[in-house]
């Protein structure tokens, strides 16, 4: 079968592999029949070391189930199932938590040997646990939609309840990629009253303004700093939801969060250590997030999407078979695209 | 009046100063009768300066209202008061929310030209907003314990709370200091299963015991957080209280955190960045905390204290007058008092 396979940073090949089969009894196989690009994809796409083999890609799809092990109890084949960026047994004191980015046996596609899902098929370990089937008949218009349940809707969403976003509150998104827009999705669907998103690509921010963003701050640093301090009576926002992943934008971050206000960082970080340790402790502001779960989140979302209350699918602004993937990953590393869905 | 000023590390003195008199309209002035040495008094009394005319000391106490401003409203002469150690207005939208330390006005005795409290007396801005007036008669017996509402007991119980300590669950405390221990005190108090104490003084330990600890952990870096985890099925703590203020202390009490679990720090932090930022990503934990509104918890606490439920007291293990305050100094410095407390 072929997949997207990284060798180097700017390097992307779409190879022949071997096929994905079942290994363990609790493996299901999966078609794909939708995957993306990530943003956090785009970090080993600029700094990646060149690796024999190189590095299987993808964390996100959506799919229809081929085949299952002899232990796989919940799936059949046949089913359309989401597949979330990690793998969880579904058993665990964790998984029992819907804390399933923590699951004991956690496993990241694309990482660590497992493969990735830009391909046409993949092996889902613990497929029970793991995979999300949909039972209900959905259109194949929605479909793109569905997909961002995979990660990117679920972490903005994260990082909104992170952040604690809710009825009347301020809030701010650090980063206009599609996680941060959907962040704004997410923080509008909470009830926040007030919705700055920082960034400065145009397309991005009317995108931005279309999901509900009030205000709009294209300055940097001190200058973005003061904007949305203006914009909350001198004070900062309630949450803020911290979406890129590197120390400025994290100093921004709590720089911009009112006392007693919370970030929900869902960028993954670049830096060991997180900025502004003393702003942040006397004005008393809580930092949190991580990998979301967005495996807990698909339940609440996933009716507002069929329904069509949120439209993240709006973040897809490529759409590319196999082939197309190489110049996918030029095209949102040259921020021509935000985001980049695959039909392999 | 006599009052504590230090001049440089190692060097505080007792020195006559001008009255504590009325300035604005809503100050008080109180007589101290209990002050005492908190664990933040000793960052300056080890790396301070030289300064002329040197820094004013203490934010502890408690006291008898002496004088009042014409528009003073809720205290009169007399009255027996909690001293917060910060002061803030009651009125703005930070104290309607209880983050008194997120005031608009928001001040520290003893810091930025206020006196502090480790005097005869002290001048008190904002009287109505700062001070905590006590209606009902109390044993002298228990002024001790109540004084600790002020500050470390009011800080102890800040973390847990920010560490969301509730019934059942394992809480860490990092470090063995007056806060750590009142935060055992909190920890038992709001029903946590597992208390583990991390410290290895012998006095301090003990009390910790006494106070509520079942684990004790007296290793440091890599074995205490291996220790921790040991205790905790492997998973670390569903809550740390950091009461410490350094990096290690930091690091140690994210590293014993358990996925989806959250550090409330107390401790004032020497640093200027946050270590392990990936650590607590990638196991979606939550930092929180800074100044602790202690006023916000008199209401919640006092009764537990009165009713001899908790016994926070316990922490003072000298009690010196004003002459005494130098060698008080020195002896918490070295180790050999936990906690002084002041009768001026």
């Amino acid at each position: 079968m072929r997949a997207t396979i990284m060798h180097a940073a700017g390097d992307v090949r779409i190879e022949n592999v071997p096929d994905a089969t079942i290994v363990e009894p609790t493996d299901a196989v999966v078609r794909v029949t939708r995957a993306c690009i990530c943003g956090s994809d785009l970090w080993p796409y600029r700094g990646m070391e060149p690796s024999e083999g190189g590095q299987s890609m993808g964390h996100e799809a959506i799919g229809v189930v081929e085949d299952i092990g002899a232990d796989v109890r919940t799936l059949k084949r046949g089913d359309t199932v989401i597949m979330p960026f990690a793998c969880s047994d579904g058993t665990c004191a964790f998984c029992k938590e819907h804390l399933y980015t923590a699951c004991v046996h956690v496993a990241f596609f694309g990482n660590n040997g497992m493969m990735g899902a830009q391909a046409e098929a993949i092996r889902i370990p613990n497929a029970d646990g793991t995979l999300f089937a949909i039972r209900q008949k959905i259109d194949d218009a929605l479909m793109p939609a569905v997909l961002t349940l995979s990660d990117v809707m679920g972490t903005g969403h994260h990082a909104a309840v992170v952040a604690k976003v809710g009825p009347g509150k301020d809030v701010a998104v650090v980063g206009d990629g599609a996680v941060g827009l959907c962040g704004v999705i997410a923080a509008k669907r909470l009830g926040a009253e007030r919705i700055i998103i920082l960034g400065h690509h145009a397309d991005r921010i009317a995108l931005a303004r279309e999901f509900g963003a009030t205000d709009v701050v294209s300055e940097r640093g001190p200058q973005a700093i003061g904007r949305v301090r203006q914009l909350t009576r001198g004070e900062g926002a309630h949450a803020v939801l911290e979406c890129v992943g590197h120390g400025a934008a994290m100093a921004t971050a709590i720089e911009i969060t009112r006392s007693g206000g919370a970030v929900g960082r869902v960028g993954v970080p670049q830096d060991e250590t997180m900025p502004a340790s003393q702003p942040a402790f006397y004005r008393n502001i809580t930092i949190g997030g991580g990998p979301a779960p967005v495996r807990a989140y698909i339940d609440e979302l996933l009716p507002d999407i069929l329904e069509g209350r949120i439209q993240p699918a709006k973040v897809f602004d490529r759409v590319v078979d196999l082939d197309g993937v190489p110049k996918g990953y030029r095209e949102m590393n040259d921020r021509k695209s935000i985001k980049v869905m695959i039909r392999p």
